[in-house]
C-alpha cells in the first residue's frame, strides 16, 4: 500500500455544494487531487480504475454546473463512478469499495441521494434519465436529468430506443456521450465509426466558439413554425448529424479533460431553452495514471496494485478459471469442426473468446453491446448450418431472453449458450450476480440446461454442446478458479439427460447441480462420520432430468437434497415437480431443495457470500440434519422432546 | 363467404420458380390476382389483413428478382407474408390460416422451406439475416439475404444493432424497409419523423434515374482507398442518412406499389458489388381493399368479413374482454391519483390504454416497439415518484427481462406490470403464448406476482398494483372476455400475498391462479358427485404465497392440486417448494401440479388448446382420481388389483 496523496483542497469538498463554492479556477486542482485519491483508493481495493480516470474532469464539472442532487445526474453502468463517490459524501468509505459491507463498486440507490438510479447493466441511463425528466415535467417540478453514456454503451438497442424517444423531454434531459472509443474492449459497429468520422472531421473548437455555437443554437425559443421548419431544413442540407435526425440539439465533440471547455459549454447547455441535448465529450481512459494510459485495456478491472510501478498484486498460482479452460475447449471444438464459430457481446476477454478470435478470425464476431442481436445472429447462423456458441454471462443474457424463447427454443436452433458467471460473483455484487438463468432457461421447451460441476466437467460439456445438432443447449459455469482436477485429453460427448453419481451410500443422497459439488461432498464426509452413509450425485442437466437417476435415488435412501447456485424455480423445483407428478411424494418423502435464498445478495467475498446463501457443506449437513431430525451431534430431536 | 376471384395466372404459379418463368409485364395481373386471393383468404379465416395488402407487389417482385429459397427471404414479424405463403406452394391451404392444425399466421420454418425463419415477434429480421449471409461469407456458400422489416418494427433497439453489426456481410445483406408509417398504431419518435423528411425531401424517382443511380453507386469497386475516403468523405458533407452513417448504402424513397420501379431497383441491388443495401419502399398499408384504406387501423387484424362490404362478423355479445376491464380500471386509477401513468409499447389499443390516452394524454406514453426502453423509463418515472403502469403482453415482456430484473425488481422500485395475453392465445399460437412470466417474474426476489380470476378480481389488482408502493408488482390476466360476474363499484386492496377460499369442502383441495378458477369450480361439481368434497381456493398470488392458507389445506385435505396456465417453475413449483421446505411432504402429501405441458402448442380454438395442455375441469378431476388412485368411476384402483 502506498501513502496516502496530498489533497488539501479536495479534503475542503464533503459534498457537491461545496465544489460549487470554488472559484473556476480552482477546479483544476481539484480534478487532479481528485484523480490522485481515486488510484490510491483503488490501488488497496482493486476494481474498476480505467473508466473512473477518464471522467474526473467531466465528474467535476458536473456537480459544479449542475445542482445535484436535485438535478438527477445518472452514470450509465455506474463503474465510472468512484470520482463522483468521492465527491458525494462517500469519501470516508471509498477504501472500502467492492469489500463486503463497503460500497459498491457501481451507483447504488440505497447508497446516496447522489445516486438517483443505481446501474451495472450498460445503456440503461437514457431510459431512466428520461423517467426523471418526464415525472418532472408532468409534476412541474424544476431539475434537469443528466445521462452520462459511453460510446460503448450506445452500441446496445436500449440506448438508440431511448434517444429515439427523448424529444418530449425537451431541455429537462442532456445526454454527455463519453466518447473514449472502448469500453472494456474497442467498440465495434457502424455507429463507432462513425463517431470517429465526427471526431476527425471537427477540430475541437476553444470554448469561446463553441460556447457561441452552443448559446446561438439553444438559448432562443423558436416560436415562429417557419423558422423552425428552415432550422430543420438546413439541418437536413448541411448533414444534420446522426444524434439530430433522432431529435437531439449536438453539441461537439468536446475534449472532456478540458475544465476551460468543459464548465462554459455544460452553463450553456443547462440554461438552453430547447431540448434535448447530446454533448458529445472525447475522453481519454485512465488518463493521468501512466501505467493505465499504456496498457491495452486501460486498467479497466484491476487487482490491488502499487500506485508508483503500476504492478497489479498477482493472483496467486492455482487452478485455471472457467473461463480460461471454456476458452481453450472452444478453440479445441473449433479445430475439430469448422463450422464451429463464436459470438461475444462486447466481451472478447471476459468470456475468453479473444483465444477463439485469434485462432479463427473469420469465425468470431464480437457483436458489441447488443445481447439481444447476438443471440437472433447466432439463430441465423445455426438456420444456414453453422454451430454458434453464443458466449454470454448469465446476467446479460437476460437481456436477450426474448431471443432466447421466440428465435431459438420455439424454433428448436441448435445455439449453444456458453453461460459464465452463473451463481454468486463475489465483489460484483447483485447486479452481476447470475442467479437466475436455470430458472429462466429451464422453463422453455426444447432447451437442454446443463452446468458443470468442476473444469474436467467443462470440457466435456463443450464438446457436448458442439455435437448436439438437434436444439439449444446451455452450459452454466461459475466466476472464479476450477477445482485443480485433471483436464481430460480428449473430450467426451454426454448422453443428454444423464447425470453420475460421485459417490455411493446408502441414507442420505446429495443431488448437486454444478460447482456446489465440492461442498456437497465434503458435507458427505461430515455426514458419514455421523454414520450417514451418503451418496453424492452430479446431475449434470436441470434439463432434462435424469428421471431415472433422480427416482432411484429418492426412493432408495432416506433423505435426499438437491443444490444449486440458482433461485427458485431451477433444478429443486423441477425435481420435485418431477417427484410429484410421479406420485413419489405422496406416501412421505425427505427431500429438501437447496438454492439462493430470496433476496438480491451484496458483493462480499465468494465464501461470505455461500455462507450468507446456505449452500456451502455445513448448511448442507445441516439441512439432511433437520430433515432427519437430528440435531448436529446425531440426537433424534423427537427423542428429546 | 363470398365466391372465389377468378385468378387465372395466379393458378399457374404454384411455386417462385413458376412466377420466374412469367414476363415482367405480366406481373401487374398477377399481383391483382394475389391480392384478390389473400382478401378473399382472409375474408373466410380473419387474421393480419391490413399488413399484407400492402406487400403484395413487394412480394410477387421479390420473389421475381431472387433465387427464393436459396436466397433466403425473411419477413420481419411475419404477419405480413399470407401473400408470400400463397406464392410459395402453400396456396391450398391459405383458407386454413389460424385454424387448428392449418397454415400459422405467421412465418414458420416447419412450414415451408420458404420460410428459413420464423417470426412473430418484430424487429428479429436483420439479426437473423446478418446469421444467413455471415454463415454463406464463411462456407462460400452464394446467395443473398434478404430482410424485409417494417417502419415500426425499425425503432426496436435490437433492429440498430444488428445494422450496427452489418457492414461485415457486403452484398450478401439486403435489407428492405417498408415504410408504411404503421405498425399496428402509427409510430412514434424520432426515427419516424426522420423517415417523414426523407420521404417529403425526395421526389421519388423514376426507374430509369433511380436503376441508374443505384447502378453507377453500387456496381463497381472502388478498389482506391483514396476513391473510397472521398466517398466517405462526400457522403459527410452532402448529409449521409442515418443509414449510411451505420455503414449501408441506402436507395429510395421507392413506391412499393409499382412493379416497373420496384423490378429493375431491386435487380439492380441484387447485381451490387457493394453491400448492405437498405431499400427504403413506400407502401400503403391495406393497399387495393377499399374498406381497409379507410379504415383507421388499416385493418391490421381482422375478423371474418364480407368482401363486397367489408363488414366484419361482429363477434357474440358477451362478457367484456379482459382488456377493456383493465383499460376501465386504469382510467378509474388515473382519476383517483394524479400520479398514476400509463406506458405501452406500440399497442395502444391492443392493451386498451387508448383509453388512458383519451384522458390523461400528458400521463401516457407510446414508446414505440421498445420493450426495453418502457419497463427502465418506467422505473426511471417510479424513482421519481410516479405510478407507472406497464401495459405490455406477457409474451412481449420477455424482451424486457433484464430491465424488470436489474431496473426494477433489484432496485425495488414500484413499477406496475400489466400483462395482458398471459397464457394460451388461440389462432395466434406459440409465438404469442404467455406461458413464461409466472416463472421468470416469481424467481425474482421483491415483485408480486398476481393472477387475476376474473374481471372483478382483476379490477381489484389493478387497485392493489396503483397503490402498492414498496415495491414492484405485476397483474397477469389472459386474452379474451371475462366470466360475466358483475364489477365492483368500488375497487379493493388485496392484502398482498393472501389468497381466498371460494368453496369449502374437506376431501380435494384445488389452488388456483388466474382464470382456471371457473375450471376447477367445474371440477369441483363433479367431484362431489362422486362424493369428494371439494375446497376451491383463489391464490391471487403467485409470489408472495399464501403460505399460511397453503399449509392449512395441504394439511387438512386428502389430495391437493395447483393449477395454473403457465409453464412448470410457476405457481405449482412454488407451492412445491414450500411444503417441502416447512418438510409437509415427509409424512406423505398428495399434491399435484397442473401447468402448461412442456411444448409449444400450435395455434388452435382457445377450448382446443386447454384441452391438449390437460387444464380443463376434465384434466382436473382425472389427476384428483389419478392421485386418489381412483379411476372416473370412484372406484379405488388398489382395490381392483
Amino acid at each position: 500500500m502506498s501513502d496516502l496523496p496530498e489533497t488539501p483542497l479536495l479534503d475542503s469538498v464533503r459534498l457537491p455544494s461545496d465544489l460549487r463554492e470554488l472559484e473556476p479556477q480552482q477546479l483544476r486542482q481539484l480534478a487532479d487531487e481528485l484523480r490522485a485519491e481515486t488510484i490510491s483508493a483503488v490501488s488497496v481495493t482493486g476494481g474498476h480504475l480505467g473508466a473512473g480516470l477518464g471522467v474526473v474532469e467531466l465528474t467535476v464539472a458536473l456537480h459544479y454546473v449542475f445542482d445535484t442532487p436535485d438535478d438527477r445526474l445518472i452514470w450509465d453502468v455506474g463503474h465510472q463512478a468512484y470520482p463522483h463517490k468521492i465527491l458525494t459524501g462517500r469519501r470516508d468509505r471509498i477504501r472500502t469499495l467492492r469489500q463486503g459491507g463497503g460500497l459498491s463498486g457501481f451507483t447504488k440507490r440505497s447508497e446516496s441521494e447522489y445516486d438517483p438510479f443505481g446501474a451495472a447493466h450498460s445503456s440503461t441511463s437514457i431510459s431512466a434519465a428520461l423517467g426523471f425528466a418526464i415525472a418532472n415535467k408532468i409534476t412541474g417540478r424544476p431539475g434537469k436529468a443528466i445521462a452520462v453514456i459511453g460510446d460503448g454503451a450506445m452500441s446496445a438497442g436500449m440506448a438508440y430506443e431511448a434517444m429515439n424517444n427523448a424529444r418530449d423531454a425537451g431541455n429537462r434531459l442532456v445526454v454527455i456521450l463519453n466518447d473514449n472509443d472502448m469500453s472494456i474492449a474497442p467498440p465495434v459497429g457502424g455507429l463507432s465509426a462513425y463517431l470517429a468520422r465526427l471526431i476527425s472531421s471537427h477540430e475541437y473548437m476553444g470554448f469561446r466558439s463553441l460556447a457561441k455555437r452552443v448559446t446561438r443554437k439553444l438559448s432562443r425559443r423558436m416560436h415562429d413554425a417557419a423558422q423552425r421548419a428552415e432550422e430543420y431544413a438546413r439541418g437536413m442540407a448541411t448533414g444534420g448529424t446522426l444524434f439530430e435526425e433522432l431529435g437531439f440539439y449536438y453539441v461537439g465533440p468536446i475534449d472532456g479533460h478540458n475544465l476551460d471547455h468543459l464548465i462554459p459549454v455544460l452553463e450553456n447547455v443547462r440554461d438552453a431553452e430547447d431540448g434535448p441535448i447530446l454533448v458529445h465529450v472525447v475522453t481519454k481512459k485512465g488518463k493521468g495514471y501512466a501505467p493505465a494510459e499504456a496498457s491495452a485495456d486501460k486498467y479497466h478491472g484491476v487487482q490491488k496494485f502499487d500506485v508508483i510501478t503500476g504492478a497489479q498484486a498477482k493472483a496467486p498460482a492455482g487452478p485455471p478459471s472457467y473461463t480460461n479452460v471454456f476458452a481453450s475447449a472452444l478453440v479445441t471444438e473449433g479445430k475439430r469442426d469448422p463450422a464451429v464459430c463464436a459470438i461475444t457481446a462486447a466481451m472478447p476477454s471476459g468470456t475468453g473468446l479473444d483465444k477463439f478470435a485469434t485462432e479463427f478470425p473469420e469465425r468470431f464476431f464480437d457483436v458489441g453491446i447488443a445481447e439481444q442481436h447476438a443471440v437472433t445472429f447466432a439463430a441465423g447462423l445455426a438456420a444456414q448450418g453453422m454451430r454458434p456458441f453464443c458466449a454470454i454471462y448469465s446476467t446479460f443474457l437476460q437481456r436477450a431472453y426474448d431471443q432466447v424463447v421466440h428465435d431459438v427454443a420455439l424454433q428448436n436452433l441448435p445455439v449453444r449458450f456458453a453461460i459464465d458467471r452463473a451463481g454468486l460473483v463475489g465483489a460484483d455484487g447483485a447486479t452481476h450476480a447470475g442467479s437466475f438463468d436455470v430458472t429462466y432457461l429451464a422453463t422453455l421447451p426444447n432447451m437442454v440446461v446443463m452446468a458443470a460441476a468442476d473444469e474436467a466437467e467443462l470440457v466435456h460439456m463443450v464438446h457436448t454442446c458442439a455435437v448436439h445438432d438437434s436444439g439449444p443447449i446451455a452450459v452454466r459455469y461459475p466466476r472464479g478458479n476450477g477445482t485443480g482436477v485433471a483436464l481430460p485429453e480428449t473430450p467426451e460427448r454426454l448422453e443428454i439427460g444423464k447425470g453420475r453419481i460421485v459417490r455411493h451410500g446408502k441414507t442420505v443422497a446429495i443431488l448437486s447441480l454444478g460447482t456446489r459439488l465440492e461442498e456437497a461432498l465434503k458435507a458427505a464426509d461430515r455426514l458419514e462420520a455421523q454414520g450417514l452413509s451418503t451418496t453424492v450425485a452430479d446431475l449434470r442437466f436441470a434439463k432434462p432430468l435424469d428421471e431415472e437417476l433422480i427416482r432411484k435415488l429418492l426412493t432408495t435412501h432416506e433423505v435426499a437434497v438437491t443444490i444449486e447456485e440458482a433461485a427458485i424455480g431451477g433444478l429443486g423445483a423441477h425435481v420435485l415437480t418431477m417427484a410429484s407428478d410421479a406420485g413419489l411424494i405422496d406416501a412421505g418423502l425427505k427431500l429438501r431443495t437447496m438454492r439462493l435464498p430470496d433476496i438480491y445478495q451484496d458483493h462480499d467475498k465468494p465464501e461470505l457470500q455461500y455462507k450468507e446463501a446456505g449452500l456451502d457443506a455445513d448448511a448442507i449437513v445441516d439441512t439432511v440434519l433437520k430433515a432427519l431430525r437430528r440435531n448436529s451431534v446425531g440426537v433424534v430431536e423427537g427423542a428429546r422432546a
